[in-house]
């Protein structure tokens, strides 16, 4: 089951800068060989269920080892069966019918 | 690793009448014979992370098995290594601090 | 128009126990007037638009008085214009279709 | 108060493509003079609380014009009062930690 997600981690208990957590949450994703794109409020990720929902339980293992002793993480889950799409058809949608094109 | 979760599944493409999804979602989390309890807007449930996860798949699975040619769903992960926490400590917690009783 | 949410409020740089937070929110629901129901991930609310989003204004407000520098909230946001639902409504819906009935 | 939320709308009722609503938001965004930035799966929108939530606002009521009879949103809103920080600087933090540079 292929499969779209958009993921937000965020640590508790380690004061209000987060960004070294979700740096190491990159790291897996680049070492897990999955497809990402970061952005302001979270990163999409596509790729097999399986595959993707081990990297979410890695993100979480790396991030309690590096010192946050609680994490809550908001992860959207999309799934369709009638056909592929990708992270970027979906955003090409969007673009065709407001007739602009992605910087 | 304990996690306490909660999961909201949208089913698309099958009309404004989302129940019976939701509903065969309750007899999933039933039969893994996990901890849940249901709310007005998703699911709080509890449990070891790989069982949890599993279940979280399996509702995909079966809300596509029924006919949702798509889902959405959003799911909340807590995760903390300080000290073990059920759903209903958090929700005590809060009562405590407010004096109140939940009914 | 009106909606159902969940919110969730998660502040950020206070530690790792937010139930004080939490508890100063369900405060503000409470002196707006709004119909709630806290449970283990978040608060169901229901209500006017207008009303319900003031309510969500006011809890980033006050845990950021009580010392918050930082937060971060999820909020669900239902609305139809097909039929009215309350939150109880949904609930029942679903336990009608189990044959079960709320505690 | 500044805010960055992220938000994702969800028409249902209207099968499973739901572009066009998405397009009719971002149209929203952009007619409010909203600084936004849409990805695979929501759009980020940076501004004053009580401007981004009139938008917010409004797309739903552009999404219910448009057809959809029932509408889920999930909504991230992130506020800070120790500095300012803008969409761009998040992810540059990031990127600065991994050394790496944005597309």
């Amino acid at each position: 089951m292929h499969v779209i997600v958009d993921l937000c981690v965020i640590p508790l208990g380690v004061g209000v800068s987060v960004a070294n957590y979700v740096a190491e949450c990159q790291r897996v994703l680049e070492a897990a060989g999955l497809s990402y794109q970061m952005h302001a409020y979270g990163t999409n990720i596509e790729g097999e269920w399986d595959e993707v929902m081990a990297a979410v339980k890695k993100c979480h293992e790396v991030v309690h080892e590096k010192g946050a002793p609680r994490i809550s993480s908001s992860l959207k889950i999309g799934t369709r069966t009638d056909r592929d799409q990708s992270m970027q058809d979906k955003i090409d949608s969007v673009h065709e019918i407001l007739g602009t094109r992605p910087e």
